[in-house]
């Protein structure tokens, strides 16, 4: 596939500057790119990149126009790397064919499903009863979606994601040897809006009594872990093997890095932005950036210093006791 | 659906007081309870919600009856959370059909596998040679059990999980570019008990040399790793997200919270808890609760702790040089 | 199945000690054997157990030739780990029938997909648009091969395994509330090389530009997740529940322990060894091993110790004081 950079500016907007003849054959980052490739400056760091780009053209913003005039052909546009996302876009339809709208005739859906009629059920997918899947959602492949749950509009669902299956409630009890577990069956369902995209093998549990709710323009990557009861709040972003334990609430536009943990029945407040592979262990009220990592450092260090953080808190009582002779009234 | 109060307690015992009469819609918590509603009281820390719940009926202990008895109806049982558990059994048994017994169409089965009677295998599952399944236990739709693999009575397997995959087992061998790996046949099988549940995209693998085994009663949340040669003690419970690595022995009535992971060929005595997202790096000879996580904080406290902590094997050298110091022989 | 000791050595070569009409029904480790078992001795530390195992046969090195060939029948090998593995590997042969190869009628395989003659395309696998499998490959059951991603040969393919599905791309828009995402779409594929194992449930993404690279001989463990563009290099091996972050290169023969994290963009040299549960939060340039994890304690003590934490730094400043004032021109 090959087009002229007029076309381009053509379909997406952004004033073009130099030869809008000029053939490009894909997408790349600037370090990556070769003289038949477009490629984007949307970090600032990266500025000094484009003295040195083979790009045969660059979407930039205002502030590098003239810098980026003098070495060829450019789009200007306020946010390049939303130019840079709606090009992938433009760039995927012509690339690649529409996924075929419809039930894959290997998809297991139950005929009391509603399924719009512009959804994709890919491949292998299994739909209960009762589930609902709105106008142009897609079921990647060997997806699951239990009784009675719904997904919004415009949803992106990849292959292994299970939405619906039980929560993880029991009642303990006594018992000859100690103990029990009696199954408390889940009585909810879960409810997704519009606009949320579910990543590979990721897990959404149905509610105990109440339904789970993923609200509008959530993005969850892969293997990620939702718990009964869970709601999170429109336009918030998950990473890769995040879990979030039962009924916890995020707020909007929260983000969790790779790894971290919510534990249960926590609330985060909207804009709250955890950093990878972060335990939250109490509810966040403020907005801000959160974060709790063991620093990582070769091993024989780390191991020092994590036998002596076993003794940190007696080693504080040390450093009061220094205090206290250390006062002048004292020594 | 609603039912009679009466009907309820006629079920599932109880002292029932007030008016049996009464119409029960759906099961609620004490605080989103409407007066359609059953509700319970298991946590002593939500009595004060007795006053204010507009539950119309509340499932509570003897040590609350009069004062549930003052503002309505109740139902009075020893263990309120069991009875709420199975109430709410009872509820899915008439809420939802029962699924259908027997083999899915759209399963693939081996011949040899035995499938007990009235175990449910459901859609698009795969289950291997000479695997064994045993009576009312119920796949749910997407799981594989591999081939010699068995599940006993009463078991749930949710969507995606992957029972009898290859453990994770290769002999190093020097190599020009300097090593590759030679993979190691996985000979054993995984043995699961009566009652056992297990969540969702969760793998269990199948054993080296010997099988791996998870015993009865046992509770898995969704996307857990159980290694080859794991053996996992009756009633134990995981939440989401764990890993137990190879050869781990995990005791009876242990529980790990989301996330914590257990290293290889380590053991739990029964009666262990393991807080979420922390590390078993040691056997654990006596019952207990076990923690160890890095307590998040705001981004810019951590990122000063953090950096400190890496000086900690340091910090208690110059704390003992003070000490030498203020020795009153040494001043 | 039952061999005489005689045809082990026949087909897989070392010096045979003592009576080869001896039949061995099974390998078994050096604690766990009967007489009727063949068992190795890879690691000096399991040396004591040669004195008491009960094996019909040992496997060792020539250090012990003359230990083991006191207590009966022995093979001599340079390396009994790799004989153990590849006694495994004739084990499985004979115990097992080979996988049917061909692709199974239950698998949904785009008609564009390249499938080696000899690959094993299990049941309810999906292979999309161009994708491309190797000789000799292997995808067990219920994988996703996506469009245009390709395996080499001789790779396995547990079940559950998505290759392919969209990496995790999107650019914040200003929008009425707040923000929404603006979806990148992924137009890199997946290219993984010769001798890769890939463990169940485990999620390999696209890349969003060029493609995710997975270099041959390459040992990935169960649900792990690998992020778009992420390069790992030949003979590495990680252990389940790891997350490696977009755009991060692993290097060669490396390793990572179970549960790791890798944040994106970050680099890692050959031959580095990450700790279990270890979080990599900067590029790290040279061999060795590194680890960052919280000790497990009891939970009282933990919980002294990580609230003294988040006080470290000032303890820190809190000793630079006594310091001060414990020189003596100062005192």
């Amino acid at each position: 596939m090959e087009v002229a950079l007029r076309e381009i500016a053509g379909q997406l907007g952004g004033e073009l500057l130099g030869d809008g003849e000029r053939r490009i054959a894909r997408i790349a980052t600037l370090e990556g790119a070769t003289p038949d490739a477009i490629a984007f400056l949307a970090n600032p760091k990266y500025r000094a990149q484009l003295a040195t780009t083979q790009a045969g053209c660059v979407i930039v913003g205002p502030a590098v126009r003239d810098e980026a005039a003098a070495r060829g052909a450019a789009i200007v546009t306020p946010d390049p790397y939303l130019y840079y996302a709606r090009l992938t876009q433009w760039w995927a339809r012509r690339m690649r064919p529409a996924p075929a709208v419809g039930i894959h005739p290997s998809a297991v859906v139950d005929p009391s499903a509603q399924i719009a009629p512009d959804a994709v059920i890919g491949p292998l997918c299994v739909v209960g009863a009762g589930a609902c899947i709105g106008a142009g959602t897609r079921l990647a492949s060997r997806v699951t979606v239990g009784e009675g749950c719904s997904i919004g509009a415009r949803g992106i669902v990849h292959s292994g994601v299970v939405i619906g299956a039980d929560g993880f409630g029991f009642a303990p009890v006594k018992a000859e040897g100690g103990l029990r577990y009696e199954k408390i069956e889940q009585l909810g369902a879960v409810r997704i809006g519009d606009d949320v995209e579910i990543g590979a093998n990721t897990c959404i549990d149905r509610g105990a009594l109440d339904d789970t709710v993923i609200e509008d323009g959530v993005k969850l990557d892969n293997l990620i872990q939702i718990g009964h009861n869970v709601r999170i709040g429109a336009h918030s972003a998950m990473a890769g093997c995040v879990g979030i334990a039962g009924s916890a609430v995020i707020g909007k536009r929260c983000t969790v890095g790779g790894g971290a943990i919510v534990l249960g029945h926590l609330s985060l407040a909207d804009d709250v932005h955890i950093s990878a592979a972060s335990v939250v262990m109490r509810s966040i009220r403020q907005p801000g950036q959160y974060s709790g990592v063991f620093p990582i450092d070769d091993n024989s260090a780390w191991e020092k210093n994590a036998a002596t953080l076993r003794q940190l808190h007696t080693l504080r009582d040390r450093i009061r006791a220094l205090e206290k002779n250390d006062t002048p009234g004292q020594s």
